[in-house]
């Protein structure tokens, strides 16, 4: 899995809303707040699935409602499609929930 | 829940395996590494719902295998009865898995 191309990162990663690409770093990054722990850490269940499944998983931190996620892909030292890929099923997993922001 | 007297702390934190003093705040610190994600999200999801039982959360970061854990209540503003049930709830649940450390 290579890293994305000039091309793919000016196509891709704008339309990924509310993710950052951190400084110092080829990765991205987002903040997830919901409404409670049940809440959050049945989302971070279903990522979990997700990411088992593609073989493909996220650096993640959780306090209560919230979480904080950053990915990148280590063996290409950088961003691929599979980060992409991954934060697109992170993103649509919370759709619906009661996300705070 | 009150903050732990020095003689509970006395008693009560030599006695939880492989926990440290965070220094710069009244929290405790432990780092488990299990076989693989599968191992490693298994138990956080023993200790998610233990945690959602007690009505009371850790801070926690994962990644892939590795999961670091802090432990602190936050309405006490330091450590209580709630945190060394808590730390002794995951010592438990990680017995037995194949953890490297």
């Amino acid at each position: 899995m290579p890293r994305l191309t000039d091309e793919e990162r000016a196509e891709m990663l704008p339309a990924l809303e509310g993710w950052a690409l951190v400084e110092g770093r080829d990765a991205i990054h987002k903040t997830f707040v919901f409404g409670d722990f049940n809440e959050a850490f049945g989302w971070m269940t279903r990522v979990a699935i997700a990411a088992e499944k593609r073989n493909h998983h996220p650096e993640w931190s959780n306090t209560y409602r919230r979480v904080e996620v950053t990915l990148t892909t280590h063996a290409a030292k950088g961003l691929t499609r599979n980060d992409v890929e991954l934060a697109q099923d992170m993103d649509r997993f919370a759709a619906g929930m009661s996300q705070r922001r």
